[in-house]
C-alpha cells in the first residue's frame, strides 16, 4: 500500500493536536464531541485512514482473531465461518482465516503468532500440547470450538472450549430409535479420536446398555462422504439381517449413506432403515433428505466462543469449557411412532445406478 | 499478546547482528546459510518470534490479502474460502475474511484499509465506484471473484476480474434442452442485477432466438433458497401448459427448485420436468438429486485470481478481465437423448408434503 495522508496533516486540518486525533480513533478513548467532528471530517476530506497494524504495535492489541479449520467441505463449518465473523465484526475484531491440512496445524498456528492476534479460535483442527503452551506463554487466548482439549493436563488447563453436549445427544439418538422399536441398531462413526466422536458414541452406548441393548453393528466413516459411502455398504452387506437403523456420527456423512441405501442398495428409508444424523446443517431440511438429526446451534456455540474470547483475553482468566445443550428435531428419516415394524426381507441385491431413469419423488 | 524474547536477544545469543536477524525472517532476503542456521537455533530456544505486524510496517507489505463476501449459504463460495486460503498459504499470504451483509460492504472496506492488506477479493459482494478509486489511491489491488467490474468506468479501469464464461454456459444450457427435444422451457434467475445472472440469461436467450425460440416463463429466485422455491411454484402454476425444462441459475436455486417439483407438485425429474443448474457445487453429485449443470473450475478460478493479485501488486500493472471456460456436466436431472417427449398432462394439483412416508430411492 502506498503511504495515505497522515494523522499529523489531519491534525493540522482539523487543529487540533496529534493525540487528539490518535484518541479520536482508538475505540473506547476519551474524546470531545467536539473534536471528534472535526478529525473526521478533516480525516474525510483528505482521505486519512489510521492505521491499524501500527496501533496494535502500540496498544498490543489487533482486534484480530485467528480462525483455523481444515474441513470445510462438512458444511457445519460454514456456517460457523459466517456467524463467527459476524458477531466479530459488530464488535469490532476481524477474522484471519487458516486452513489447516490436518497434520500442519503447528506450523499454522506458529505463523498464527507472528500477527499479534488476540485470540484464536481452532475449529476442526487439534491443538498440540506443545502449541497449547506457546499461545499460553505469549497470552494469547485459545477457544477449541466443537472439541475438548486433550487429554493432556497442560492442554486441559490452558485452552477453553464450546462443544454441545455431545454425550447427551448420543444417548437422545439410542433413547429415540429404541422407543421406536428398533432392535438392530449401528453405528457409524467420524474420526475416532475425534472427541465428537467419542462423546456421541459414548453417549448412544450408554443410553443403549441402559436399555439392556447393544449396537448391533459398527463402522468407520472418518468424517468423510466418500468414506462414509464405503461404510454404509459394509453395514449393509450380508450375511444376517441388515441393520434396521443407523445412527451416523455427523450429517454430511448420514446425506451420504443415504444415497448408499437409496440408490445403491434399494432400500427405503425409513420403512426399511431409519437414519439419524448429528449437527442440523441446512442440507439436512432438504427435501430430498429430510433428515431426523440432533441440533448443535451454531448461534449459540459462537456467542459462547465469542464470550469466552473476551473473557479469556483478562490477565487473570482461568479457562473454561461451555456446554451448550442439543435437541433432536425429526424429520422423516425415522420410523414414525406406532407404524408397524417392516416384514424382514433379504439382504436385497445392490444396483448399480440406471442413468437417465427417473428421480421419484419423495413424499 | 505479551512481549516475547525480542530480535535483539536473539541477536545476541546467536552472536550475529540484530540487522542479520532480520533478514533471516524475511523471505527472500539474503542471509548465509551458517548465519541462518544460528539465528534460527536462537530463535527456537527463546521461544522468538518474528511480528510481522512490524514488518508490515517497513515493508509496506503485510502478506495479508482480504477476502470479502456476503452469501455463505451457496456451497460454492466456502470451496472458495477454501481453495484461496490453501493456495495463499503455500504462498506465505493470509486471508482475512469479511462477511459483508450486502449493503455495507463500502463499511467493510473502509475497515480492510486500515490493515495494510496487499490485495483485495471481492466474491458475492459488489464494490462502489467510490471504493473502487480509494483502493486505486493506495494501491491496493482488489481482484472481483465471480462477477465483472460495475459499468462505471472507473471501475472497469481499476479492479481486475476472473469470471467463467457464463455467457456461454448459458448458452449450452439452452442448446441442451433444445437439442433433448424441450419445447418450453423456463427460466429462474438469480439475483437480477449481478453479473453472473445478466450474462447466463443473456447467453441463454440468444442461443433460444439463434433456433427461432424463446423463454416460456420466467421467474426469480434472488439466489435465495426459498424465494427460489417461490419462483418455481408460481413458473408450475396453472393455467396453460406447464414448462418442460427450466434452466435455474445457480445450483443452490435449482435444488430448491428440484424440491418443490417433486416434493410438493409430484413431478417426476427428468421424465416431466428437466432442471439444470450452474456452478457444479459438490451437493449437485449428491444421489437424491444428480443435477445435471455447468461447471465452474473453482480451481481454475482461483489460480487465475491469485495470479492477478500478483500481476496486480506491481505498479506498471494494468488491470485485466480473465475468464475461465466452462462446460456442461450431464448428471440424471435432464431428459436422455432419444428419450420420448412425455405425454402432455394437466397440470398436477400440488399435494402437501406427507410426513414419515417412503423416500423412494431413486435408481
Amino acid at each position: 500500500m502506498k503511504p495515505g495522508p497522515t494523522a499529523q496533516e489531519v491534525a493540522r486540518l482539523a487543529k487540533v493536536s496529534q493525540s487528539a486525533v490518535s484518541r479520536t480513533f482508538t475505540p473506547g478513548a476519551s474524546v470531545s464531541e467536539d473534536t471528534r467532528n472535526r478529525v473526521m471530517i478533516a480525516a474525510k476530506t483528505l482521505g486519512y485512514r489510521p492505521n491499524a497494524m501500527a496501533r496494535s504495535l502500540i496498544t498490543g492489541r489487533s482486534r484480530i482473531v485467528a480462525l483455523v479449520m481444515s474441513y470445510l467441505e462438512n458444511q457445519f463449518y460454514p456456517l460457523v465461518i459466517e456467524k463467527l465473523s459476524q458477531k466479530l465484526q459488530k464488535q469490532g475484531y476481524h477474522v484471519l482465516m487458516f486452513i489447516s491440512d490436518g497434520d500442519e496445524t503447528d506450523g499454522v498456528l506458529d505463523e498464527i503468532l507472528q500477527y499479534q492476534i488476540d485470540g484464536v479460535v481452532m475449529a476442526s483442527a487439534m491443538l498440540s500440547p506443545h502449541l497449547a503452551r506457546q499461545c499460553a506463554d505469549v497470552g494469547v487466548p485459545v477457544v477449541l470450538f466443537n472439541r475438548v482439549p486433550d487429554i493432556s493436563a497442560f492442554a486441559r488447563h490452558s485452552t477453553s472450549s464450546v462443544t454441545c453436549n455431545n454425550h447427551r445427544g448420543g444417548e437422545m439418538v439410542a433413547e429415540l430409535l429404541l422407543e421406536r422399536g428398533h432392535r438392530r441398531i449401528a453405528f457409524l462413526a467420524g474420526l475416532e479420536k475425534s472427541s465428537t466422536n467419542l462423546e456421541r458414541e459414548r453417549g448412544f452406548n450408554d443410553a443403549l446398555a441402559q436399555a439392556g441393548a447393544a449396537v448391533y453393528r459398527r463402522a468407520v466413516g472418518h468424517y468423510s462422504f466418500e468414506r462414509a459411502q464405503e461404510a454404509a455398504r459394509a453395514l449393509f452387506a450380508g450375511p444376517g439381517e441388515r441393520p434396521d437403523a443407523v445412527f451416523v456420527a455427523n450429517d454430511h456423512m448420514a446425506i451420504a449413506v443415504m444415497d448408499v441405501l437409496r440408490q445403491e442398495l434399494g432400500l427405503r428409508v425409513p420403512q426399511d432403515v431409519s437414519v439419524v444424523g448429528f449437527d442440523d446443517v441446512p442440507q439436512a431440511a432438504w427435501g430430498a433428505y429430510r433428515l431426523t438429526t440432533v441440533v448443535q446451534s451454531v448461534e449459540a456455540m459462537v456467542e459462547a466462543t465469542v464470550e469466552l474470547l473476551h473473557e479469556q483475553m483478562r490477565e487473570d482468566a482461568r479457562p473454561r469449557n461451555v456446554v451448550i445443550p442439543c435437541r433432536v428435531v425429526e424429520r422423516d428419516s425415522v420410523r414414525a411412532a406406532g407404524a408397524p415394524a417392516p416384514a424382514p426381507k433379504p439382504p436385497p441385491k445392490p444396483r448399480a445406478a440406471r442413468r437417465g431413469a427417473a428421480s421419484r419423488p419423495g413424499a
